[in-house]
């Protein structure tokens, strides 16, 4: 964990300094997905950052009943996961505050569930922007990973439980990138 | 405007997908502040999603009365404007669906007037990171900028309007930063 070094009386707000400075290092983990330019892999932090937005452009779309600003929640914390804490977990209470630790833990549980609406909603919009960045550089990542349409569509089926409209907007990319030839059909051996 | 191509039929639904394509440029957008780890400059994207989780977890710092979904919606977008959208503005009403063209801009507005709580605690986020991440790159910006202990407290005072709590660990950082040689106390015609 960084050390903050700061004369801080306070070993809540301490603590939770801390953990804003470890997150830090979302910014240095790359995706499979590229920026839309082309120019370089996008990575963990404005990937959610993305999301959160996405959240709030396209929330007449999500299941009804959803806590929009739940799902938003959920959405910038959900790849913290992916921070290498080493010794720990980085939702660890030892992390953060306890009761925060818990919270944020409790928020990614939740988007790997997909039991409640705004985990849905969430995990749908986490799917579709990356077949957008698929679509718009021409196919980069599903070529460099030779992936096929018929996998693009099962892995990504469950869109539609978090928004049957996306997951429409799903298969016109699939079946768009398909007609261009940013994507292969399917495999030889696979089957819809 | 990117174009994004797809078979689409409604009109709403597309220009809410173009408004999320040409986002992604803010991903390319520089800051002054670098990363903790000193490997590059921030992008406005990923501040805005750092900005994001700092509401959450320091929400009991923010004013009484304070919308935290409203403040966290707030800093998704601050930046947009940063975008250099050619023609027009990225909040323009026909750059995305007008009702939400419209929210977002009043939402960069409020941010920019600082004349609510949620603007006011999002503004002291959108000051404190970066002063958070001068000091742990022992003051790389202010250091390359000339910026001195002087400037950097008169430009960061209002975060004591959204968080007296956050102003007094700014001032840590500013303390300390001089003790340790990160910042230069004060220009030589300058007064506080």
């Amino acid at each position: 964990m960084a050390a903050l070094d700061l004369p801080i009386a306070d070993g809540r707000l301490r603590r939770q300094l801390e953990f804003i400075v470890e997150i830090d290092r979302l910014k240095g983990i790359l995706r499979q997905t590229w920026l839309t330019d082309r120019s370089r892999p996008e990575n963990d932090a404005e990937h959610s950052w993305h999301l959160a937005v996405m959240a709030l452009v396209l929330a007449e779309y999500a299941p009804s009943g959803t806590d929009l600003s739940r799902a938003v929640r959920m959405l910038v914390v959900h790849d913290l996961v992916e921070i290498d804490a080493g010794d720990t977990f980085v939702y660890d209470e030892r992390r953060s505050a306890a009761d925060q630790g818990c919270e944020l833990r409790n928020l990614w549980e939740e988007f790997e569930r997909r039991d409640t609406p705004e985990a849905r909603f969430a995990a749908a919009l986490d799917r579709l922007q990356p077949m957008l960045h698929n679509y718009l550089t021409g196919g980069l990542a599903w070529r460099k990973h030779g992936v096929t349409a018929d996998r693009v569509h099962a892995r990504n089926r469950h869109i539609g439980d978090g928004s049957p409209a996306l997951w429409d907007v799903a298969q016109a990319i699939i079946g768009t990138a398909v007609e261009r030839g940013f994507l292969e059909e399917r495999g030889p051996e696979t089957a819809r």
